[in-house]
C-alpha cells in the first residue's frame, strides 16, 4: 500500500519551488511596488510577512491582529453581521484618517481594499464621495462649517452620497429628484416625485448615515437650473430616528460587498436651509437670484484619480487570486505520468501553464501601468495647479490631460474586466475546491464584479475611449501635435508596418501600434462615412460603436504593454529586470495571440509568424512556470490578506483547508430537521434496521453468474472489437500500437 | 416639470414590443422545444403562462403554487434554511418519481433544474448517482435487495455518492480509501488512511443521507484490485446517529447551490458485509476469489447522457438570463438623443444589440444542439442494445459512438462556458441593478459556475475532445470511414477552400469546416512531430495541448452551428423558420468574428470579407432586435422560474423590484448596533443637534464671492481655451463645429 518512495508533502513541494530562484525576491518585490517604502508600509499594515525574504520586522502590527479585521470567518457571516463588522472597522479607522499623512493613509486603504472591498467601499462613501462632494462643491465657509460639525472624525456627521436613482444610473443630468426654493422660508424643498426618482443604491443610507449629499434638479422661481448638490440630514444624531419626510429602506443583499448598507431614500417635501446647497459653483441668494458659474468645471482630473485606483485594484486583486492559484497548482498533484508513481504537479502540465502564466503576466503589466498612471496623474495635477492663462505649454498639457482621461476610461474598463476574468479562471484552475467559499474565489469574484459597472459601465467607458481615438485620428491625419499616448497614430507608415521577425519587445510594441492605428482608422472612417450619408453626429457615433469598441480595446492593450515595456526598459539591467522582461514579453505576445485576427488582417504578422508567436508563448509559459512561486511571492500578500487555505504560504493546503472547514462548520447538537422531514420519509412503510446483506442470496447468484460466464466468453469477439475500436484507435490511426489510459486526463 | 408628451410606462413599452411580431410566437416556441408535447408539459409544470400566446390553460398547476418551491425569498435564506427547504422539496417529489413515466419526469426535472439548481443537484445525487451506481454496478439480486429496502421511495435508504477525495478529484484510479476483505468475518473493512483520502464534496453526506456508494481500492488477500464500489451505511435510520467508525462533517458554504448539504466522510475501519460490494462486474467469493470482468465496461453511453443534459441546461440557463436582460433592455431608457425628450431604450443602442443579440443566438443554437444530441443519444442507445456480434453495421455504430462521445466532451465544455459567460454579460448589461441579488443574476452565476468544473473540468474535457480529433485526422489522411461529426475532415480540398462571398448558411458552414480541419491538422502534425523527436505518446499529447485545445474549440463551435443549421434546414418554410434562420446566421457569423484570426490565417475569408462579416453581424443584430421581446417570450419561461423583477413578463420592472426589496428587507424595530457602535462615534466631542445653517455666514460670503467674480472674468480667457480644447476638439478635428455632451454615453 505504500508508495515506492516517500511522497514529498505539500509543504516540502512548495519549499522546493522556492529553492534558489534566479533573482532576489525582495528586490523584485520592491520593483513591483514602485519603491521600498511602499513595500515596507504594506508589510507594516499586513503585519505578517516579516519572516519572508528579508522583510523588515514589524514595528506596529496592524490589521492582521485587529479583531474587526478578522477575515477567516467572513464567508459565514450573515449580511447583518457583515454590516455590523463594517461599522467596527469604521470606528477603528477614525484614528488613522485624522492622524496619518494622506499618502501613508492612501497606501493603507489600498491594502484594505484588497483585503476587504466591502469596508473599503463604505469608507470611500463617507470620505471619497460625501467629503469629496463637500470639498469640490462647498464654499470655504460651508466646508469649514461641516468640518466643525465633525465630518472628518464622524463625530456629528456620518455622510453618504445620494446620486443614483432607481430609473437613472449614469445619466446624472436626467435625475428627477427636485429641490425647489421657497423664498418665504429661505429653504429648499427636496422631493421625490415618483417611484423611479427614488434614490437607490445609496451606500450607508440603510442604517449608518446621518446626512446625505443629495443630487437634485434645482428649481428656483419655477425655473429648472439643472442638477445641484444639497446636504440633507437623514437621521437625528441622538436617537437615529428618521427626519420628518425622509423614508429609507434597505435594498437588501447584493452579489457581493454585503458589508455596505445600501439603501433607498424617498424625500417627501423635506426642507433644508438654503445654505445647505453647495454653492462654490452656482449660487442662490436670499431673494432667489441664481448665479451660474462661468463655465462647466474641469472634472477630468478627479475622474482620473478614481480610474487610476481601479487599475491598481485590478492588478492587486488579480495578484491575490493568482497567488492562490499558482501555489495550489504547485502542490496539487494529479495523474501519474507513465511509470512515475508520484503524480504530476498541476503546474507541470503545459495546459495549466497556459491557464495561469499569461494571467500572471497581465497582473504584473496592470501593476506597472497603475504605477505609471499614478505618476502621470500627480505630474498633471501639479501642472494644472500651476497653469497660468497664456502659458505657452497649456496646449500641450491639455492635450495630454485629455488623452490620459480618454485612455484611463479604456484602462478602467479593460483592466477591471481582465481582473474579473482572472479571478474566475483561477477559481476554475483549482477544480472543485475553487467552488468552496473558503478558497475565497467566490467572494473575490462577487466583490469585484461591481467594478465593471460602477464609475461608468465598462462598455460605455470603452466607447468614450473610442470616441476620443476617433478624434485623435482626425488630428493625426492633419499632422497636428498628438499627446504621448496616441503619438503612434502619427508614425509614418505605421498602418502598413511589418514584423522584423524578431518578436522582440520592440517588434511587439510596433505590432500593437500598427493594429491599433488600423482599427482606430477604421472607426474614424466609419464615423465620417455615416456623417457623409447624412446621419447626425450622435447617430454616426452610435453607428460606429462596434468599431469604436474594438479601437478602444486594442489601443488599451497596446497602452498597457507600452507602459510595462517603458518601465522595464528604464530599469538597470539585472536578474530582476531580466525576469520582468520575460514576463513583459509573455504579456505582449499572449495578447497578440488572443487578438491574432487583427495582426493577420492588417498584415503585421504572417500566418507563419503567428505560429512562431504560439511557440514563443508556450516557451515563455514554461520558463516563467519555473519561477512562478517566487514570482507570486514577490506580490507580497500575507496569508491573512489572501484568506485562502489553498494559497497558504507554507503549502499546508489540505491541513489548513480541513481546519478551516471544521472551525467554520461545527456539527449542531440536534439535527435541525430530522424529526420534521427526514424521519417521516424514512419510516414510510418498509424501512429496515437490521442489515447484514444475507437476505440478498448473493452467493447463489454468484454461482449462477459463473455459469453464465461461459456464455459471456462468446460475447468476447464483439467485446474485443469494441475495445480495439474505442480505446486504441485514436492513437493507432496516427501511429501503430500503444496502450491508452482513459484516466490520463 | 412634466414631460412635453406623456412618457409610456415600462408596461406600455413592453406591450409595444410585442405588437404584431412577424411570426407566431407559440409556433416558434414549439419548434424550440422540439414538440408541442414538451412545451405543454413544461407549461403544466410551471403553471403560469396559460394566458400567453394561446398556451393551454393549466390542468394541474405545479411548482409555482407549491410552498416548497417558493423562489422569491430564496436570496435571503441562510445556508441552513436553504438546506431544510431542499428536504421539503425532496419529500414533495417522491410522489412523482414513483408514479410518473420516466420521460415525463425527466422533463419535470429539466424544468426544476432551471428554477432551482441546488435542489436538482441534491435530487440527482440520490437518483442519478446513488441509484445509478446500483443500477450499473449491482447484480440483479443486489439491485432488488436495495429496491426492497426503499431506495426509490426513500423509505429506508437515502443515498449519496462518495467518490471524490480531498486530494483526488477526477483521477478515480488514484483514490486512496481502502476496502480490505476480511475472510474471517466475510466483511470488507472500509478505511480512510490519511487526511488526503477523506471523502470530500459528498452531496447529502453532511446531514441527509443514510447510505453512501463508496469508491475504494479493493484489497483481497493483500492484493490491490483497483477501485470498486461499496454500499456503506452512514447513519442509523431510526435515530440518525452516525454508524460506528464513520466521521462526518459539513464542508460548509459554497459559491452556489447551498441547498445541497455537501460533507466530508472519514471511515475508520468500518465493516460492511461482503455482499455490499457491487458485484455485477467484479465478483469476490466467500473465500476471497476475485473474478475480474472480461473487459472494461463501455461507459461512453452513460457519460453521453449526462453531457447531453448539461448542453440542454446551458441553453436553458442562458435563455433564462437573456429573458431578463432583453426585457429589461427594452423598458430601461437612458439618455435622450438630440432633442427627443424621451430617453432611448437600451435595446435601441447598436452596442447594446451587440451585447445581447449574439448571446440570444448562441442560446438558441445550444438548444437545438441539445435536442439533436438527445435524439442521437436515444438512437445510439437503441442501436447498441440491439447490436449482435458480427453485425455488419457495428463498425459504423461504434465509430459514431466514439465520435459523439468525444464531441460531447467538447460540447459540455464550451456550452457551459458560453452559458456562464452569458449570465455575467446579462448581469453587466443591466447595470447596477444586475448586482442586486433580486435581479437573480448573482445566484444564477454562482449556481451555474460549478458546471465548468464537475463531470470533468472543462479544459481537460476540451483536451480529450482534441485528442479524439487528432485521431480522426489520422483516419482522414488514410481515407478511412469517418463518423458524421468529423466527416468534414475528409472533404476534398477542405483545407484550402474559400468563401463564395455569399455569407450564406452554406458558406458559413464550409468556413467552419475549413478552419476546424486546419487547426485539427495542426494539432495532429504537432503530435506526430513530438513523437518523431522521441517523446513518449503521453508527453507528445501534453506538448500539443494548446493546439488540441484550439482544435476542440473550433470543431465544437462549428458542430453547434452545424446542428442548428441542420435543424432549420429540415423545417418547412415559414415565418418561424425564417426568423430561426436569421438567428442561425447571426450565431455562425458572430462566431466567425470572434474567431476571425483562424479564418484569416487559413485564408477562407479575406480581410475585406471579414469587414463584410462585421457589417452582416451589425445588420442581423438590428434585425433580431426588432423581434427580440417575442423571441425571448418563445423561450417560455414563467415569471416564477425567472424569479427576477427586472425580467417581469408584463414590464412592471420598477414596481416589482421595489416591492421585492421592501418585502425582503423589513426595517428592524430596533437598530441592531446603533447604541454599541454608532452613537459613541457621533457623540465624541462636538456633535451638534440644532442645524439651521445660519452659523455659516453664507450670505456675507456670497457677497464676497460676487466681488471676486469680476476677477474671475479675467480667468475666462484661460477657461474658454480649456473648454474649446477639451470638450469640442474630439469632433472638431474630424469635422468642424458641433456641441459635445459629455453625458451622452
Amino acid at each position: 500500500m505504500a508508495f515506492p518512495r516517500p511522497k514529498p508533502t505539500t509543504m516540502e513541494t512548495l519549499a522546493m519551488e522556492r529553492a534558489n530562484p534566479p533573482f532576489n525576491v525582495r528586490k523584485l518585490s520592491i520593483k513591483m511596488h514602485g519603491s521600498e517604502r511602499s513595500l515596507i508600509l504594506k508589510e507594516k499594515f499586513m503585519a505578517e510577512s516579516g519572516q519572508r525574504y528579508g522583510a523588515l520586522h514589524m514595528l506596529t502590527p496592524q490589521i492582521a491582529r485587529h479583531p474587526a479585521f478578522k477575515l477567516s470567518d467572513i464567508h459565514d457571516l450573515s449580511k447583518d453581521e457583515l454590516r455590523e463588522r463594517t461599522m467596527e472597522k469604521f470606528a477603528s479607522m477614525v484614528y488613522y484618517v485624522t492622524n496619518e499623512s494622506l499618502d501613508t493613509f492612501s497606501l493603507r486603504m489600498q491594502l484594505i481594499g484588497i483585503a476587504d472591498p466591502s469596508f473599503w467601499t463604505r469608507f470611500g462613501v463617507a470620505y471619497g464621495l460625501f467629503l469629496g462632494a463637500l470639498r469640490s462643491g462647498a464654499t470655504p465657509n460651508q466646508l469649514s462649517y461641516w468640518m466643525d460639525r465633525g465630518v472628518l472624525g464622524l463625530n456629528g456627521v456620518i455622510g453618504c452620497f445620494a446620486m443614483t436613482e432607481l430609473a437613472h444610473g449614469s445619466n446624472v443630468a436626467g435625475l428627477e429628484t427636485t429641490a425647489t426654493f421657497d423664498p418665504a422660508s429661505d429653504d429648499f424643498v427636496i422631493h421625490t416625485p415618483h417611484l423611479g426618482a427614488t434614490k437607490w443604491w445609496i451606500g450607508g443610507a440603510a442604517s449608518t448615515a446621518t446626512h446625505a449629499a443629495v443630487f437634485a434638479q434645482m428649481i428656483v422661481h419655477g425655473k429648472r437650473h439643472g442638477v445641484k448638490t444639497f446636504v440633507v440630514q437623514l437621521r437625528d444624531t441622538k436617537t437615529f430616528t428618521l427626519m420628518p419626510g425622509v423614508t429609507i429602506g434597505d435594498i437588501g443583499k447584493k452579489m457581493g460587498r454585503d458589508g455596505i448598507d445600501n439603501g433607498y431614500i424617498q424625500f417627501t417635501y423635506v426642507r433644508v436651509p438654503r445654505a445647505h446647497m453647495l454653492m462654490k459653483h452656482t449660487q442662490v441668494s436670499r431673494d432667489g437670484v441664481v448665479t451660474e458659474p462661468p463655465l462647466a468645471q474641469l472634472t477630468y482630473g478627479a475622474l482620473l484619480g478614481g480610474r487610476t485606483s481601479m487599475v491598481a485594484d485590478s492588478s492587486n486583486s488579480a495578484k491575490k487570486a493568482l497567488t492562490v492559484a499558482v501555489r495550489y497548482a504547485a502542490v496539487r498533484r494529479q495523474f501519474a505520468q507513465g511509470k512515475n508513481q508520484l503524480e504530476t504537479q498541476l503546474l507541470d502540465y503545459p495546459i495549466h501553464q497556459r491557464r495561469l502564466m499569461p494571467l500572471v503576466a497581465q497582473a504584473v503589466a496592470m501593476g506597472f501601468t497603475a504605477l505609471k498612471l499614478q505618476h502621470m496623474y500627480e505630474d498633471m495635477t501639479q501642472s494644472l495647479d500651476s497653469l497660468e492663462p497664456g502659458d505657452p505649454n497649456m496646449d500641450e498639457i491639455l492635450d495630454k490631460l485629455k488623452e490620459t482621461h480618454a485612455t484611463s476610461a479604456g484602462l478602467k474598463a479593460f483592466c477591471t474586466w481582465a481582473c474579473l476574468d482572472t479571478i474566475d479562471k483561477c477559481r476554475q484552475s483549482c477544480g472543485g475546491h475553487g467552488y468552496s467559499v473558503y478558497s475565497n474565489f467566490p467572494l473575490m469574484y462577487a466583490d469585484f464584479a461591481v467594478q465593471c459597472t460602477w464609475e461608468g459601465d465598462n462598455t460605455i467607458l470603452s466607447l468614450q475611449a473610442g470616441r476620443a481615438l476617433v478624434g485623435a485620428w482626425g488630428a493625426a491625419t492633419r499632422k497636428k501635435r498628438l499627446a504621448p499616448g496616441v503619438a503612434y497614430l502619427g508614425i509614418p507608415n505605421i498602418l502598413s508596418s511589418k514584423s522584423d521577425d524578431s518578436l522582440s519587445l520592440r517588434d511587439v510594441q510596433t505590432a500593437w501600434h500598427c493594429v491599433a492605428a488600423n482599427v482606430v482608422k477604421k472607426a474614424a472612417e466609419e464615423y465620417v462615412s455615416h456623417l457623409k450619408s447624412g446621419k447626425s453626429k450622435d447617430e454616426a457615433m452610435e453607428r460606429c460603436s462596434q468599431s469604436r469598441f474594438i479601437a478602444a480595446k486594442l489601443h488599451t492593450i497596446g497602452y498597457i504593454f507600452g507602459m510595462y515595456r517603458e518601465a522595464v526598459e528604464e530599469m538597470e539591467e539585472g536578474q530582476e529586470t531580466a525576469v520582468l522582461k520575460k514576463v513583459c514579453a509573455l504579456y505582449g505576445l499572449w495578447q497578440v495571440e488572443e487578438q491574432q485576427g487583427y495582426f493577420l488582417k492588417y498584415g503585421y504578422f504572417t500566418p507563419q509568424q503567428m505560429d512562431k508567436v504560439q511557440v514563443a508563448v508556450d516557451d515563455l509559459c514554461a520558463e516563467i512556470r519555473a519561477v512562478a512561486v517566487p514570482l507570486v511571492d514577490a506580490f507580497a500578500l500575507s496569508d491573512h490578506i489572501i484568506n485562502s487555505p489553498l494559497g497558504k504560504f507554507d503549502g499546508s493546503v489540505y491541513e489548513s483547508y480541513f481546519a478551516q472547514v471544521q472551525a467554520s462548520n461545527p456539527t449542531p447538537k440536534v439535527h435541525p430537521y430530522f424529526d420534521r422531514l427526514i424521519k417521516p420519509l424514512l419510516e414510510r412503510e418498509n424501512a429496515l434496521i437490521e442489515d447484514t446483506g444475507a437476505e440478498m442470496g448473493l452467493d447463489d447468484e454468484l454461482e449462477e453468474m459463473k455459469a453464465e460466464r461461459e456464455e459471456a466468453e462468446k460475447e468476447k469477439e464483439k467485446a474485443k472489437r469494441v475495445e480495439a475500436k474505442v480505446r486504441k484507435e485514436e492513437y493507432a490511426r496516427v501511429l501503430p500500437g500503444g496502450k491508452v489510459d482513459d484516466d490520463e486526463e
